[in-house]
């Protein structure tokens, strides 16, 4: 290899490598430990809708269709999610575990107007999946069977609860695997990825939910179930209605049932991290490697040198950073994912070298197994966590030209160092993200919590991606963290339509209300 | 190459091959010789909605927002289609240029309640952009601007109108394509294209429409302008409106302009032609073809021996079929697109050198140069001109697992033979399709024209279909041609919500009355 001599192949310690960075213990033990305040309390503007409060002639109907297990009044880990950002006063958990048993609550919710949030994983960042009020909750935790695969065809058909790992380990026998990857994969589960249109590290090569989900199985909110899991690659018979619910995020009808094309499994991957001294060559790196690598290239990620101390700092302290010496401002990391090794291989010789030729990249780790593609992985992966552990966390996942990402934190930080507030009330402001999507995460700490100082943030940002024609959520959905910058950011003629469809669907309002709709 | 000897590597004499089996000329010269009975005359039981009908006024109004060249009352040619399967009988056919003026025309007919159907290059085969009475045609080819690209990202903003060769054209010169190939690229137009959500050669490579568009300009029927186009790779902020109309053939509101995320143009491509002596040869070579070829293969066709023989007999009779000699049941056509030659030869001759040995294939031809390629391929792309030409044409564009191809194409046979009516009223019966979609399309000819031998057709065709799971369109769309067989191949939920998305942005009925919905 023509470039070997620049690179470090580094070899590794004892890695003590978790798997997910959302593992439930995680969850569990962590977020627990600083309680945010209640979503209502922080948003004082948000008035308790015109639904019926939870009695015990409620209670006694659910308990007449579920079983005990399925009833949870110990509401606590429900009410609040991983980010410890949104907190809702819910005193009903339920847990179906048939489509039939959803309809049956939706039916009663219905009728009697009880407000309902759909939840699965509770992995979002938008409070999408968590109540505002009183909302009960329907998890889908306990609806996880595998329904049907076709392993000539690559077609899953599972439930809403599915953990998306479990459902790539089950069908990885078979030699495929799931066309979407996050950070969450250990926790979050189908419906909810489908709810939130997730998407995620390899979004780039295999594309979006709305093309990867071939049928849909969803309760509506009157109860009536809408069978539509086609498990047809093509079907083109009238409107395509699965597309409707796909990142509305509950407020149109619950998901019970997806249907997914899922792609063979690669079966060479190879992982190398950058060091760059600018985002300028990070754009370079990335228009080479949209042209070199081409058909294997699955994903092309960046972040920028405070994102690794504070990881260093915070959760990978025991371990080595691949590249340690010369602070670089920018890294990135290449994915591809391909059919021969050899060919895998030749291209990112041949691509890699001609970026170290031509002074695009300083410094260079080409991972040598599976173990250390994890590893370098995790330097990525584990900035979300960093934030979570360091205190009150702001997240903001904004999509919009690529050029523009180094201009925004940039423009970011002075803004708030003008201020004076950069380092003595927000710290840690990290950027980081898909290239190769263009979305960019912006995450950072506040000391305390104060709710002017987060809408201060919020402002800037928001308003700063809407001046430069960007979307306020790339991935993560509005939820109840962008409803209010809803009316700004669409166009009249969009929310009048959106609205238009809610109250067709959802006339009484139930389904995850205060969401999505200003 | 270890299977060389057994291959034919062809040589050429002088192809005078024709870029587009729809060009206009074609169009212009042959469809004309037989003119189908008006649609409302096939279908009596159709009855004409509570319309106004077109007036010197109207006209009047339309003659001051448009020039002379936009306003064609000579409309012949806009009330039949390419195919010859459906005529209409409008009155008044209109050009316009801009997103303002088709807005002020949507907003006029809705207002007067006149009825309209959009029409692109009406290259559709189920009567879609046919009027079914006097409906006023929208056309959209004098909408033509490519409206920018953006080289680094690949995302082209277009005019409804643009022809799908052109943009593909108009981007080869910065390395990228469009992500969908059909035969009709010459002829049909982007807003078409997103209407029908047509699919065509290539879906298996670069996926659906409802993936690759990402923003929609879209007049509403009242007049409304909704603008939706984004450019962005990612958007998850509320519900995504654009794909109510991806597929809603001009039902619920005139696609004015698209954005579309375009892939890398490939640097090599390979084209082999394979001949199998069953449909299980046929499923296997695909199966391998995933696992060999996996991210580099981009299309994998399939036709039988019929269709050969009817192309030679009347399009392609100055050319040699590639594998003449040994007649065999069905052929395949296998595309790869990478970005490396030699990388992708070796994937092809190993993937190849394995069929042969193991007796999956009995011959095969491989195309040398470009010339080669598009000679191979239009075996495959002239079969629905060959029929167009041999009698009235019925065409089909079923969905099903694949393994329900041959059963299906035999059962067809047998019913109409056991019936007196092969040969004497049925002939040419050929089946081909995309084996990498589930696609099937079954083409066959009538003797003259007869409503009720037609219908007889179409309901043994489409019955089956729905026996077995399948969607009576893959990517023709319903049309005029499905709609009475939607009730009992959709579920009443779904046509439920269909109707109710309807009258929700269609109050007064006037976009393409009487197609797709029953």
């Amino acid at each position: 290899m023509k470039y070997s001599h620049h690179f470090f192949f580094f070899s590794f310690r004892t890695f003590s490598y978790l798997a997910n960075m959302l593992s439930r213990r995680f969850y569990s033990t962590t977020a627990r430990k600083l309680i945010t305040p209640l979503t209502s309390v922080k948003h004082p503007s948000l008035q308790r809708g015109p639904y019926k409060k939870l009695d015990t002639k409620d209670l006694e109907y659910f308990s007449q269709i579920l079983s005990p297990q399925q009833i949870v009044t110990e509401t606590e880990p429900y009410n609040i999610d991983f980010f410890n950002l949104y907190r809702g006063s819910s005193k009903l958990c339920i847990f179906p575990t048939t489509v039939q048993q959803v309809s049956s609550i939706l039916k009663y919710c219905n009728d009697q107007r009880l407000a309902v949030v759909p939840q699965g994983g509770n992995t979002g960042v938008s409070g999408g999946a968590i109540p505002v009020f009183d909302e009960i909750i329907i998890n889908t935790s306990k609806m996880n069977k595998i329904r049907s695969f076709d392993p000539v065809s690559g077609i899953v058909i599972a439930d809403a609860g599915v953990i998306l790992e479990e459902l790539d380990q089950a069908i990885e026998p078979h030699g495929f695997t799931v066309p979407l990857d996050l950070g969450a994969k250990g926790s979050c589960q189908l419906g909810g990825n489908v709810s939130t249109n997730a998407g995620g590290l390899r979004l780039m090569r295999f594309g979006n939910l709305h093309g990867n989900v071939l049928g849909l199985e969803v309760v509506l909110p009157d109860g009536t179930i809408m069978d539509g899991l086609s498990s047809l690659r093509k079907d083109n018979t009238g409107y395509d209605l699965k597309q409707l619910f796909i990142g509305a995020e509950g407020t149109l009808g619950m998901v019970t049932g997806v249907c997914l094309l899922t792609p063979k499994r690669a079966k060479s991957i190879n992982v190398a991290m950058l060091a760059m001294d600018s985002f300028d060559q990070v754009q370079s790196a990335f228009v080479a490697a949209k042209r070199d690598l081409c058909e294997i290239l699955s994903a092309f990620e960046f972040w920028d040198h405070d994102s690794v101390e504070l990881v260093q700092n915070t959760i990978l302290q025991d371990q080595i950073f691949p590249m340690k010496g010369k602070i670089s401002p920018f890294y990135a990391l290449i994915e591809t994912q391909g059919s021969r090794e050899d060919h895998d291989m030749e291209k990112l010789d041949q691509y890699l070298g001609q970026l170290m030729e031509k002074g695009v990249i300083q410094n260079g780790v080409l991972a040598q197994d599976t173990t250390q593609i994890k590893s370098l992985w995790q330097w990525r992966e584990k900035i979300p966590e960093a934030i979570t552990v360091s205190g009150t966390a702001m997240t903001y996942d904004v999509s919009m030209n690529i050029r523009l990402f180094p201009q925004m934190m940039q423009d970011v930080k002075t803004h708030f160092e003008s201020k004076g507030l950069l380092g003595s009330r927000y710290t840690n402001i990290l950027g980081f993200g898909h290239v190769g999507d263009g979305n960019l995460h912006i995450m950072a700490n506040m000391h305390g919590f104060d709710q002017k100082e987060q809408e201060e943030f919020d402002d800037y940002i928001f308003n700063w991606t809407i001046k430069h024609k960007g979307s306020l959520s790339a991935e993560h959905g509005v939820g109840i963290h962008k409803v209010d910058y809803m009316i700004k950011s669409k166009n009249p003629i969009q929310l009048q339509l959106m609205h238009k469809i809610k109250s067709t669907l959802d006339k009484k309002g139930i389904m995850n209300p205060y969401k999505v709709l200003p």
